[in-house]
């Protein structure tokens, strides 16, 4: 397998830094193969990849004894949520300790007033809104995966409803982060807004690990809708679809969620949720606010939809119908899958400024055309997101090849119309190269001044992001 | 007066400097005092201090030789858009020289169909607005001065509106922006989220000039609502204004804008802009949507403002009625000010989690009793942020030190709050303490990393935000 950016040469763990955090954590120290084996393996298309060993810390002042060690015994530290990240993040390049944040995943407040909870980072998205059950208040980020909020701020995600509610970086007021020296740093704060100094929240959002650990968050909350809606719509191709959602976006109209799949999503979706859906084009909405409100949210948008030729225009407005249709759509990364058993998928994330999005998702069905691969497409298409899951067979490595250069074609379109490599799945280490393309040289080199003005000995998940200098 | 950190001794102007400047700039080059005297004046209490030159470029590439040059003759640079600064960020503590942007105002591009535009950083928004008239967008940060959008970027504005639209962290998507070393780096994108590496448009956003010169922007704009109506509406005391607010907040009404202003606002904008309002405690309201919701969403807060004891709620649904109303709020300042001749205006800017800002105004109102200044109380009350215009007498030293520890009392107790001591005006040089009683030491010290990182000569707006380390 092509890996962009080859691991370097790693050294093994020192036994006394081994020793020191076996003595501090005991079994929540381990090399244990298995352990290993559970955290060098992501949702990504790469290969698996192990840390010399997994440590569990259960709050920040273990979380700096950790740093503390790997600093003393030049370790590599690499933080580790859910494991649902798709661009290699939590593979360790340079071996070292995978710091698995899952029994720091604790609420620690909520502030129903102020609609804002605090939570701990291996809190998932899951874990978060069944707490905020009976508060009137949920969490909106919602990126598919049961993903932990750290590692959700950690990759700047976002998912179906960022259209509405914003990504992270907009949903994450504060932090509390474990810098690379071991000092513990708040930033930002439960005020709604602030000019206060540098905005270290979101420089941390988005940096992937490589420039603290976060040990706390501060999370906006949303207050639950009184009203919700969701409907279907099948249209005779994608373009139609593309225009209804650029047309929808440029009324204002507040969708709470708009999304894309295209027939062979829609076909991976009937077989593996064993629903009956038309095989086409389609558009999932979801519309949040009042009764009134919803009710004309939706009426727009399906006029728009008869204008551009949507057909079976259905409504679900009991919760039952709702949920299973979006379960369906949350499933359908693992539907693609399922469409060939044994593969993994390469998933493009380009976005583009949304008048460009119907041609770069034409372009793009071209290119999987000529490409001969398999790769439905599904999209966050009110922000101009969209993916194409490249289903890949893991021991093909000329496969694997032709699935990287259809990404690149994909992404060199978007840059040329003004979009990003990524919307919401990061860098990792395998998009690199489009980092430079996309900001070049100079941004670039900025981003590694930045680096190593906070993380001088390169310990911070090393090999993310920002490429060799 | 108490200047909290002097200014260093100052270095003359280098003749080669001059020269060359003048040289390549002609008239646009200046070291006239009358043009130094309109650069070393803002809006804030602070004495004026003059820069010893002021430049105009007109391109990135003038700003790029502005920036050698200084760098080659190590002067400080300070960045200048329209002068309504609040926290003496325009003020040339150790000498150097004034870039005015406001001859760099072209719209470079109106994107409609994504509904963003690429500007000029000296434009202000009353003229971006302007230039879109016609094509039913509008840009909608309004910090009430018509201040540049590159001042307004550095400072992280926000205003009257960002309840419903947010400040320039959400409303900027990219950047060109000028570095210390005279590379010029893009940021950012025209693509409405990306996850492509270290937020560097964020981290400018709120820098004050401290870590790049901004050179263009990329700004989101709205549609024009269908719709929009708006309402006062007087209340017993400031109180059951204030508990009016909140639960409209936590209904998820999306007002477009929610405004307090004290008895003492609403008796000085009678006097200023000639109106007749009731001289009690005031709500502005403004709502924006669709005709259906704005008749909703006024209902619904008319209704809590009744349970409230509100009174007189007027409605101003005649666009000239509408037109009078903001217009008189926003030459707020200029009426606190007109309430005292001759003096100037100390402003506070506390924000604080909403379920505590009754409590914190009240706090403020018998710390102005206490302190027996004339302040009047205006604010951004659904973000939790608010004001206090203090009315010193620039030649009175007791005075500006009673005024300063009043600031001081307010700051504190937002900060106990969860607050903090900005909401929109930033740190300048006026706040550094507060900055690290807000973040602590370490989070500044990693500011002061992140400056290092950029700016290593520390030439740029040279004693703003980061205090000398």
């Amino acid at each position: 397998m092509n890996l962009p950016h080859a691991p370097a040469a790693r050294q093994p763990l020192p036994a006394a830094f081994a020793g020191e955090l076996g003595a501090r954590f005991g079994t929540r120290f381990s090399t244990a193969d298995a352990v290993r084996a559970h955290h060098g393996h992501d949702e990504s298309h790469f290969p698996d990849m192990l840390p010399d060993a997994v440590v569990w810390p259960h709050d920040t002042a273990e979380v700096v004894a950790i740093v503390d060690a790997c600093r003393r015994h030049r370790v590599p530290i690499v933080p580790f949520g859910a494991g649902s990240s798709l661009e290699g993040h939590i593979l360790p390049l340079h071996g070292g300790i995978s710091v698995d944040f899952s029994e720091m995943n604790k609420v620690l407040a909520v502030h129903g007033e102020d609609m804002d909870a605090v939570v701990q980072p291996g809190i998932t998205r899951k874990q978060l809104n069944a707490a905020l059950h009976g508060s009137g208040l949920f969490f909106p980020v919602d990126p598919g995966a049961d993903a932990s909020l750290g590692g959700m701020a950690a990759t700047r995600a976002s998912g179906t409803n960022a259209v509405r509610y914003g990504t992270m970086r907009d949903n994450v007021l504060g932090m509390e982060v474990v810098l690379a020296d071991g000092r513990v740093i708040r930033t930002g704060g439960r005020a709604r807004k602030s000019s206060s100094g540098y905005d270290l929240t979101r420089l941390m959002i988005g940096s992937e690990g490589t420039l603290g650990l976060i040990t706390e968050l501060i999370v906006r909350l949303h207050p639950l809708p009184e009203a919700v809606s969701a409907a279907v719509c099948a249209f005779p191709d994608v373009g139609s679809a593309v225009r209804t959602v650029i047309q929808t976006i440029q009324l204002g109209v507040p969708v709470a969620r708009i999304e894309l799949l295209d027939e062979l999503t829609v076909q991976a979706i009937n077989r593996y949720s064993k629903t009956t859906l038309r095989e086409s084009p389609m558009l999932f909405f979801e519309f949040h606010g009042s009764k009134a409100s919803v009710e004309e949210q939706a009426q727009m948008v399906q006029e728009i939809a008869r204008d551009n030729g949507g057909q079976d225009f259905d409504w679900a407005t009991h919760p039952e119908d709702r949920t299973r249709l979006w379960a369906a759509r949350h499933d359908v990364y693992f539907s693609c899958i399922a469409l060939r058993p044994g593969c993994r998928g390469l998933t493009t994330d380009v976005c583009v400024p949304i008048s460009r999005l119907a041609d770069c998702i034409a372009g793009a069905r071209e290119d999987i055309a000529a490409s001969g691969l398999i790769a439905p497409i599904v999209g966050h298409v009110g922000d101009g997101n969209f993916h194409t899951v490249v289903l890949v067979d893991p021991d093909d490595d000329a496969e694997i090849l032709r699935a990287e250069a259809l990404n690149r074609r994909i992404v060199e379109r978007a840059l040329a119309m003004g979009g990003t490599c990524t919307g919401e799945h990061g860098i990792g280490f395998g998009k690199q190269d489009f980092l430079v393309a996309e900001h070049g040289r100079d941004a670039v080199d900025a981003m590694r001044a930045l680096k190593r003005a906070l993380d001088p000995d390169g310990l911070l998940n090393p090999g993310k992001i920002v490429p060799a200098g």
